[in-house]
């Protein structure tokens, strides 16, 4: 499928080397598209633009941005050009200001709720944020059974496509409902990098399942 | 060892029965002891007794008030009681008003932040949190390997205690900092109590556990 990608980090390039290679026609949005030749030439079927080409040509979006840039990436994004169209959110609200991890709001707010708001013509799905990037579409690599995905979302037509994508590559889903359940699903996150964070990054290779009795 | 438990509901009478069962001599603490009179008769071990005479009682004391109640709760136990007790919180700081589960407070505090700051000698452990009362010990009834407990606190003596006692019974224990990352541990609650509420409770027998690769 037309796969677009806001945010050209490390996030966003790996998830767009590992979509390519399933086979996927990705385009990677950037403010610079000549600083991703040398990864592009070396990347088949991932093409660089600017956010708006990848906003625009994706009939899903994957939103992969650091926090402090996602508003500003979003309106390069351009509002108009993800109407009605799938967004993966995969942001978590990061402040390392303290020099330890924290999330930046939370609560009675959330990241996927602002970006929502931000991107009101979309259908913001709230996924894939529990991981390291490596490890997002390769949920296979984990030993002791198949590792689950939590998401949310106010539009079930597109959790469902969410779904069907995480689940080809491996994932077990978990809906856990409307976008507001970001709340949730981000101080998730801050338990997986403070884990990691706690070990010196010796711990990062590390996702969560559901077991049951 | 000696246990007292603080809260006589469904999660109080849990616990004591299945810490009594384990061979420890446990204190339920109430309200009305006479309450109690049938519970106790059917669980050896077990007595019933104010809350200020559990606290009295425990080497290590357990938490396990419904929110609204719990400042009360351990003001009865009194603050003197518990100084320099392990304190293991298992509070949830839920609000069911609008129909669906929700926390009360979140992102900068926490119930385990609160519960510390209203015994302040106490050394307080957030644990157990995250699963159903009827599994808080018996995490060997999971299939798919060994559930993980997320624990925080400031004390790393109480903490090392806690983490005795529940890899005693079977879990794997991930510490994750001070009393703060009660931010993340009762949001990952939520989580639980989500995916139960959302399928009508037919599934509330749920762990979490980390998977490596």
């Amino acid at each position: 499928m037309r796969l677009g990608i806001i945010g050209s980090g490390m996030v966003g390039r790996t998830l767009a080397a590992d979509l390519a290679r399933l086979g996927h026609e990705v385009v990677i949005g950037t403010r610079d598209p000549g600083k991703l030749e040398a990864f592009v030439a070396e990347h088949p079927g991932v093409r660089a633009a600017p956010n708006s080409e990848a906003a625009a040509f994706g009939e899903l979006v994957l939103l992969a941005t650091n926090w402090a840039g996602t508003r500003e990436a979003l309106e390069l994004a351009g509002a108009d050009n993800l109407n009605g169209k799938v967004v993966v959110d995969i942001t978590n609200p990061l402040d390392f200001s303290t020099g330890r991890p924290a999330l930046a709001l939370g609560w009675n707010t959330s990241a996927g709720e602002q970006v929502q708001g931000w991107i009101p013509g979309a259908r913001v799905v709230k996924a894939l944020n529990i991981v390291t990037a490596d490890a997002m579409l390769k949920p296979r690599e984990f030993t002791g059974g198949e590792p689950d995905m939590f998401i949310a979302g106010n539009d079930a037509e597109a959790k469902g496509e969410v779904t069907r994508l995480l689940e080809s590559v491996g994932w077990g889903v978990v809906n856990l409902g409307d976008i507001t359940m970001s709340r949730s699903i981000e101080p998730l996150a801050m338990i997986w990098i403070v884990h990691g964070f706690n070990s010196g990054w010796t711990k990062r290779n590390h996702a969560f399942k559901l077991l049951n009795r």
